[in-house]
């Protein structure tokens, strides 16, 4: 049995009584006990000490958004290597990662899994440069794929703004003013926990022990300092703009309507927004009608904002729980404040850990690319079938929170947002609760009580199919985007079975 | 390969598209989406719940220390269940589990882990109530062998003074004043996180998220409700007394003056302090010197006092790694102090970690029952053979730390602290680097570095044969403890190798 020593296994066991001599191995004379140090000298070093091999998985995370330096930084160190036919697991990928695609074309990558997918390289991915399609999973699909070893990492390699010797790693430093900074590394914590062999590359090695920390050293086997993670606009920039857009501002005047008639907003709530433009006005309006109500909110999750810490700080939000931040007053929060805590993607959003933090959601404010009539929300493929967004939280949210509601312009230019079929699912409609537009909210008709409570509250309501009919009266009925059969990647459901595929966008048209 | 889907193993994938009647299996109607709770009415439920089975291992912390109503609470459950030939592996017991006993008689316990035992329960082990030896092991080798699978933990009981349905629990509650309180749950984090059924039992369920937290609810699977965990006043005692005593006055004032003149008495060191009387003292002095000096502490380390609390709030220690709070004061500190921060065993005091924290100590102040002339430490079995007291971090921090203090009186009553040979090895004297007493100083004579220094300030230093010899001068040779052959308990190394045994105590001697 585990557990139990078996007596009669240790041999001589009558005999044994210390003669002053035995010497356990775990003795290291005095003088060469030292506090080992997992620094390697260069990002070349740790990649041979980790036994990187052709066919392996490595991963990285997203907190460097498109101001990552790792993703390049790393992928060049490998291919000079010489190894090929690799796996890559991002947490998600931005547009500072076209250098992939000459890593692709050389056979070092061979297959890529992540988020969400930008620019370039995601122009290329759909037009059919992989052999083996993307697999897009969402936030906690992937935190539950790598804790079940589903998606099996060999090698994660994990940018931190601080690092000890020992690799207790965090998102911030406090050793200098103005450094790298990116807040929570709450995707990181997964790829630290369950890899093989995880490297912190840092470009601040600070005193032991660096706590509080994101990364307990534990879970860190090789440490590698350099001279720049990223930049720092890029790390920051792009979440938090404070919209002027009246589109955007009457959207969400119309969402914190809903919200505050909907039953979910009472003293006590939790909620998440979206860092949408609109989702953040949300919050705004929302901010106005907790302070006049003398309404608190409990916790707010997920992506962390600026307008959500100074809810915070006004104590209007006692607790935050922080996956990732989404701009410096974030990070500096994170930082600083004793309830606003670092959480790792299964505790966010984990559908196979039951207990995820999205199931105690009140309310979460989620945008869309394109929502179609039975509800089913795309944020990854844009009106032209090219990969052009992320999943992120967004079928977590929607499934764990009591209501969802998806806020977006009823048309972009000459685009409806509304549509018969959206390109690609994301979220499946059963789980999108509202869709708040500029020129109407429609309800899912299997929210009869959200219907019932917003009714009696004098909000004017219309259904899905009458926005679709209104957007198509004003931009006309696009022509239907060309595929080729061929499968360029895989949307994946939180659970992660497949829920759609993407095809090869199909260009010929134009020469025929 | 694993994390690679492989493209032609997908059914139909060129048919695969979303048509809207699709369902994934993870999506559940709005109107049944519920923050799970795990709470179950009792302790009785919880552990039918776990599959608990005959021969199992069980286990339990000591954080409640001498107040811990929960081993006895959970005990009573299973013996009422019928579950035989289990294995108790707790962090630690205490006086208030003498109790086990009958369990032991009734075959519902049959072997213990622990690092430490003491009254009735440990004289009853001493005196062969047990047919397997008890396995004592030092914090870092239980973390270990528990993290290796070592020592395999099916259902571990975990008391905590908060935690809320999901099972986030902490070592505090917020909630209320007064509540039961025990601060750092740093042992327990171990079992919750390598067990494979971790239950909570807390007096305060708190709402959702239970932020910050010690057992994070990823690794929780129950959560049970009791009026009382513990007695508060046993859960508190005893760790903090500011001894007046003149002897330990003198000890800890010798001990100041060695670290002083040490070489690792420098800005930025990192400590760690028992909680004995002449160890706290110790503090007190180091303290003034500290002062004096304008040198401050990076961090003090392991079980920790209000002394290290003041230390850090006046802004002489920078940090605090806390795996254990010794009192009232070192738990409020945890609760408010952001750089006060809750470890676990591993990040401790881990051998097979290679970066544990102990690795970081510049010194260390320990106590001992005996010392051998060999510098072999005994701090598990009292001078009459009987076991009373634990191993705890002892060999940990005296292997890990650059100098290792044992403060002790030369004689406690008509006995010798100084020996010839210890009863019982608990840390090999290869690890231990000085030896203070009332009536003298003794340097290993393996630490040639640290007589140079002390000599050069003047400090003087005799030998540890000498100090044996005083010893006896003074209260006689007390005559050897007779045991009879059976070996009723295994003392373990760090490294989880054996390395003493300790025999049943022979007292047939007054009957003959």
């Amino acid at each position: 049995m585990m557990g139990r020593v078996d007596i009669s296994k240790i041999p001589n066991i009558d005999k044994i009584n210390y003669n002053g001599e035995y010497t356990p191995d775990a003795v290291t004379p005095k003088s060469e006990v030292e506090m080992p140090s997992k620094v390697l000298p260069s990002i070349r070093d740790a990649i041979i000490a980790s036994g990187l091999k052709d066919g392996m998985t490595i991963s990285f995370h997203h907190h460097f958004r498109n101001g990552d330096y790792v993703v390049n930084m790393v992928m060049d160190e490998i291919a000079k290597l010489g190894i090929k036919n690799l796996t890559v697991a991002a947490s998600s990928l931005a547009s500072c990662h076209a250098p992939l695609i000459e890593h692709i074309k050389n056979g070092v990558i061979t297959h890529i899994e992540t988020s969400g997918m930008r620019g370039e390289l995601a122009e290329a991915i759909s037009r059919g440069l992989m052999e083996t399609p993307v697999v897009f999973r969402s936030h906690g699909g992937r935190a539950d794929a790598i804790k079940n070893d589903e998606l099996h990492i060999d090698v994660a390699f994990l940018g931190a703004p601080s690092c000890d010797v020992l690799g207790n790693a965090n998102g911030y430093t406090r050793d200098e003013t103005g450094a790298t900074m990116c807040g929570s590394l709450g995707y990181a914590k997964v790829d630290a926990e369950f890899s093989d062999c995880a490297i912190v590359i840092t470009d601040h090695i600070v005193p032991y022990p660096n706590t509080p920390l994101a990364l307990p050293a534990v879970h860190i086997r090789y440490v590698v300092e350099v001279e720049e993670l990223g930049d720092p606009d890029g790390i920051m920039s792009g979440a938090t703009r404070y919209t002027k857009n009246p589109k955007e501002l009457m959207i969400a005047k119309n969402a914190a309507n809903v919200i505050e008639h909907s039953g979910y907003f009472y003293d006590g709530f939790a909620m998440q927004m979206g860092s949408g433009g609109a989702a953040l006005a949300t919050a705004r309006f929302l901010r106005e009608k907790m302070e006049e109500k003398g309404i608190k909110a409990h916790f707010a999750l997920g992506g962390i904002t600026g307008q959500i810490v100074e809810m915070h700080e006004a104590g209007l939000i006692k607790k935050i729980l922080d996956v990732q931040s989404f701009d410096l007053t974030a990070a500096e929060s994170l930082k600083n404040n004793r309830f606003h805590t670092q959480i790792d993607g299964c505790f966010y959003a984990g559908y196979d850990y039951k207990g995820a933090a999205v199931n105690a959601l009140d309310f979460v404010v989620l945008s869309a690319l394109e929502i179609d009539t039975d509800f089913n929300v795309n944020v990854l493929t844009g009106s032209d079938g090219v990969i052009r967004g992320a999943i992120g939280g967004h079928p977590d949210t929607a499934a764990g929170a009591k209501m969802s509601v998806v806020v977006a312009p009823l048309t972009r230019g000459r685009i409806p947002t509304i549509v018969d079929k959206v390109n690609t699912v994301v979220t499946p409609g059963i789980t999108v609760d509202v869709v708040v537009t500029d020129q109407g909210i429609a309800v899912n008709p299997n929210r009869p009580d959200i219907i019932e409570k917003l009714e009696a509250a004098d909000i004017l309501l219309t259904d899905i199919e009458s926005l679709k009919v209104r957007a198509e009266k004003i931009v006309g009925k696009p022509d239907p985007i060309k595929f080729k059969d061929r499968v360029v990647a895989l949307s994946l459901y939180r659970d992660n079975s497949i829920i759609d595929v993407i095809r090869q966008i199909d260009e010929d048209d134009e020469e025929e």
